[in-house]
């Protein structure tokens, strides 16, 4: 199996390391991932200015990956088209430090680069923890996603379609299980703090805390909440099709 | 009718300036864009550093607007959390200059501005105009939305659903006609330039072609170049359904 790695957090980020690590023995492992944190760039690329790239060891292993001066879907386009040998089987964007869910994955640069991969034809995985205590611990989600590799190897995953899954930070025998999840909706309240600067001038600064209200136990915020691994399919058309019919009855004519 | 105007070509951009002339008579029109070009951010957000906000004239109007350091989806958070005395009851993103068709939406600033006043429970539009002329002219598609408002007023359109509306930078006369469509996909060739830089060091630049194959008359790419107004409603549950049924027959245990 020929597997990149990438993410959002950064090639140094112990996530990744750690994920490299527990793939290393599947196959072939490469890793193009960005050469510092890029969260919340969304699905961005860059359009307007040169990227470089430059190899990178992977934490205190042997292997050397490129970073990345980019975005995680700038990492994806340059892996495919300039930098590996030949294309890999499957991507792994994370493991992200953090959890993305429901509506925030529209946000999230570890589900960018999965999505990346997918419009480009290769199956795609985006893998991030759950963040609950202080020190995060990588390798149970890293061996989960290992042992998942296995049995989705065996299956065929629906076209245009990649899986993002979300793992609780929490000891093995605390996770409950796996649930297959809708995305559910999450909901921020006091989403911006206006401040003063040192100099009186106003400035205002993206903040909200996470109140999920989501109580369908099909979500996946509801899933990870309840301590389970949530897996959930993700596709990338966002047309609404049931609507096409009732807007064409408007009879907007030029 | 109180309407927000933002996009992700700035605040000084031609096609946001005319559509605000063409929308003003329609009721209260509110102003707050990027203080300058974002194209291709796709849904960032600005979490790690402050966003600043500045008064700004509109064009050669009377009317000012509100400048933000930060992307279009951060301009639609700052107006409806801290800036706008209340929430308007439309949210218009554009008119960008260059089309948002196709799996490129996931990349747009305009429509991520849309997406989310979206989420936010804000009827919101993209507006696009597909560029063909060096000097475009933004004055037949901001005559257009500004009849297409006042239908659209009159509807219901369905929950969590923006629509995404590509306008060809045409003479009137030879625009043929509205279609309501789905997205379609865009194709690129080239998409990676492997350069030298003075020193002879490498750097690489995203580039590429679009190559549209796609020959479904119902998408918004084949609309577009056929010289038709596009309309295609978009929503953001990106959950494939269909297959979380066959996810759920791999039978994974934790």
């Amino acid at each position: 199996m020929k597997i990149l790695i990438t993410n959002d957090d950064g090639i140094q980020a112990l996530g990744l390391i750690t994920l490299y690590k527990h793939l290393v023995e599947l196959g072939t492992v490469n890793v193009v991932a960005p050469e510092r944190e890029r969260s919340a760039t969304g699905h961005g690329i860059t359009m307007h200015k040169p990227l470089r790239v430059y190899e990178y060891p992977v934490g205190d292993t042997e292997k050397t990956g490129y970073a990345v001066s980019g975005t995680p879907a700038d990492c994806v386009k340059l892996a495919l088209e300039a930098l590996l040998p030949e294309p890999p089987d499957i991507i792994i964007s994370g493991i992200n430090w953090g959890a993305n869910l429901g509506t925030d994955v529209l946000y999230s640069g570890t589900v960018s680069a999965a999505i990346e991969g997918t419009i480009n034809g290769i199956k795609s995985i985006a893998v991030s923890l759950d963040d609950r205590r202080k020190v995060p611990d990588f390798s149970i989600a890293a061996k989960f996603v290992a042992e998942f590799l296995k049995i989705y190897s065996k299956h065929d995953v629906p076209n245009d379609t990649l899986l993002n899954i979300n793992i609780p930070d929490l000891p093995w025998n605390e996770i409950k299980g796996v649930k297959i999840t809708k995305l559910g909706r999450r909901r921020y309240i006091d989403t911006v703090e206006r401040r003063k600067d040192p100099r009186g001038r106003e400035y205002f600064w993206l903040a909200g805390r996470v109140n999920d209200q989501d109580m369908d136990p099909n979500t996946d915020t509801y899933a990870v909440r309840e301590n389970y691994i949530s897996i959930c399919p993700v596709h990338f058309d966002l047309t609404n099709y049931e609507a096409i019919e009732k807007i064409k009855a408007w009879n907007i004519i030029k």
